[in-house]
């Protein structure tokens, strides 16, 4: 089964946006077990989404496509797509009743444009929104298949996995069950990690086709990823493959996997403080509110989030948390920040972090230079440099995490 | 003149990398009057890159690679690009002198798999490196042109510069400069901005080929973006242009527009702030930090930004807040907070966000429900409602913003 990826917007062409879509849809078709040999991005414009539609399935049985799914005018990606087909577009008013439903729910007025998006092409079936209001489509051409699916991140995932994927699989005539678990790493260069799991990929590649694969997923700021994928004939079996080998790389990389799929650093540390019956303060500085919104981000932070001091200014931090006068960029610093935070906040850890997030250097210290404070227990709160480098939002994604993961390997210590 | 943009890798078609190469080409033939109407992908594989340069050469006049220039087996553009050409590839002595020089100068061995570096499809003219030890290649196909780039950003962008523009313009004969220019809105739905904008689109549109262009790009939780375009024989002539459709777009929308290009909400907050001299903190319950960090991502911020309490837990706005008993989610509570955190943080500004990010309702209200606390001089301060809906990562960013916006229109109305 082979399927090709067409992304629409004209904004694409012109290189105003970069299409981060494509590579999202090809990562989930490869680990679905579907090649994509193929990916195109046209305009809004509906000849050129005709073209490109009708060389992609010259070359293969399913398009995927992404955008021109709106309300406006730009929007023609349903039309090209009856063109394609070689019929019209009908409205559907279970749909239309459905978008003026979500338009009512927000007290607000529907525009006249918004019922474009209840337009099917005839013979086509809607995939229903969940979370925006664009429905997608299954467009049959011939035996072979278009799903057209909106720009939208969120709404392009939530429905290639509910309704594109399994519908692909049906086709594909797949008995097999493909699965992949990703186990997240953080604290080791993915050369190091190389290393170490080279036995294995090795053992596993002298078994034979058939056998479990370990692939290396650079993921930009949030870590490396190892993402194992198992073929088996039943989900059971599979499972079971998933289990052994998550094991088996566990063993080998100890305390630098600190989560699965996309369980996250601060989804680790919030189990890591449940266990403990523990709740946490933060004190951020060059971070600055980045650690909190990831920690507010998950559902039931509340029960062990007190909050957090977005100490910015150099005077916030003498007055509320009590850091006597000196340099603020140091690992004494954050740790008397750490300590002053849970006092404040009355939580019985204290997290901080101070540093230099550039562009300009800060106390003669250049960008890069950081420190994540840690209050545990009876214990001296810690200060702990981090090691930090690139741009101001590198520093402060980075920063971020590493700060989460000194508290977690401060936990998992027993401190 | 038209152009393709043609992407080569495999890695691309797993979605193990974004294609950030193809979107910055496409801004740069655009900014040099080349129409782009397509891009496409394809792996390390002859066959395939051959059918995509052809059916690319069907379609246009030039077409840009990048990839699959290096020196591994992988590395196979030269044999596709020699292939369409009909001709054989040759080692060119001048440029294995270059290489091995390269290699020399670092120190290094010379594999001879590099050596393969130096080959050149018969006709073609190489495109000396600057930085790597790929060179680029120009090579003309009939009357038509392929430019052969390497996939690493930095050599990518300095040939394309200094090789591949000059030629393309020289071969279009024309100086055509296109220019766009995005306007940022907040608070108007994509179908009503729709409408406020279309007698201008319409009287463009009867103004025929050659007159601006204007396009919607929703861009997801960041607002709704118009896009301006213009052809123009200067690039004088073009900002001109732009200029004025910009002062009509704003005389439509008003205080809908918050910036242009890339500038955030959070900026246009701080330059108001700046103008007055005033600065700002921050009580974030339901956003958590989100609005601090959008801000200490600015470098500056730290001009008018004295810090953040994030007050997760209840407890923490009533002890630290001094928010009297009662319903943390409603109007009098943001107001308060708002109030509150400029007395504790000694701001001349105080802003507050309160409400429900879900998934569970709180005080009986449904997530969603949220309120922006605006404190501004010596009047009292103002809750206000704000209508969010979606996911909790989608109302906490959406709040972040909105809260945002609700302190700019304050400003801007002169409190």
């Amino acid at each position: 089964m082979r399927a090709e990826i067409l992304a629409i917007g004209t904004e694409l062409l012109l290189g105003q946006i970069v299409d981060t879509n494509s590579a999202w849809i090809a990562e989930q078709l490869a680990a679905s077990g579907i090649d994509c040999l193929f990916q195109t991005r046209v305009g809004d414009n509906v000849e050129r989404i005709v073209e490109a539609l009708e060389t992609a399935l010259g070359r293969c049985e399913a398009v995927v496509t992404c955008g021109g799914l709106g309300p406006t005018q730009d929007d023609v990606t349903r039309e090209a797509i009856a063109a394609v087909m070689g019929v019209a577009l009908r409205r559907d008013p279970a749909l239309l009743a459905g978008i003026e439903a979500i338009f009512a729910a927000r007290g607000r007025e529907m525009a006249a444009s918004n019922a474009r998006q209840a337009d099917l092409p005839d013979g086509a079936t809607p995939i229903p929104q969940r979370r925006g209001t664009a429905p997608g489509l299954i467009c049959p051409v011939g035996d072979k298949v278009v799903y057209a699916l909106p720009g939208v991140p969120d709404e392009l995932h939530e429905m290639l996995k509910r309704a594109v994927l399994p519908d692909l699989r049906r086709r594909a005539g797949e008995q097999a069950v493909i699965l992949s678990r990703t186990l997240r790493t953080w604290g080791i260069s993915e050369s190091r990690l190389a290393e170490l799991v080279e036995p294995r990929i090795e053992a596993l590649d002298a078994a034979g086709p058939g056998a479990p694969t370990i692939a290396f997923l650079a993921s930009g700021i949030e870590g490396i990823k190892l993402r194992i994928t198992v073929k088996a004939a039943g989900s059971d079996d599979a499972r079971a493959q998933l289990d052994e080998e998550e094991g088996r790389l566990r063993d080998l990389l100890g305390e630098a996997v600190f989560g699965v799929g996309d369980e996250t650093m601060e989804r680790a540390v919030g189990e890591a403080l449940l266990r403990r019956g523990r709740t946490l303060a933060l004190a951020e500085s060059f971070t600055g509110g980045l650690i909190a919104s990831r920690i507010v981000a998950l559902p039931g932070a509340s029960r062990w989030f007190r909050g957090a001091l977005v100490a910015y200014a150099t005077p916030v931090k003498h007055e509320l948390l009590a850091l006597s006068d000196g340099p603020v960029v140091s690992a004494e610093a954050a740790a008397a920040m750490a300590e002053g935070v849970r006092r404040l906040l009355r939580a019985d850890v204290g997290l901080a972090t101070t540093g230099v997030a550039g562009p300009d250097p800060q106390e003669g210290l250049p960008p890069g230079t950081a420190y994540a404070g840690v209050a545990v227990g009876a214990a001296p709160a810690e200060g702990l440099a981090l090691r930090l480098s690139g741009s101001r939002e590198r520093i402060r994604q980075i920063g971020s995490i590493s700060a989460l993961d000194a508290l977690r390997r401060r936990l998992l210590a027993g401190a």
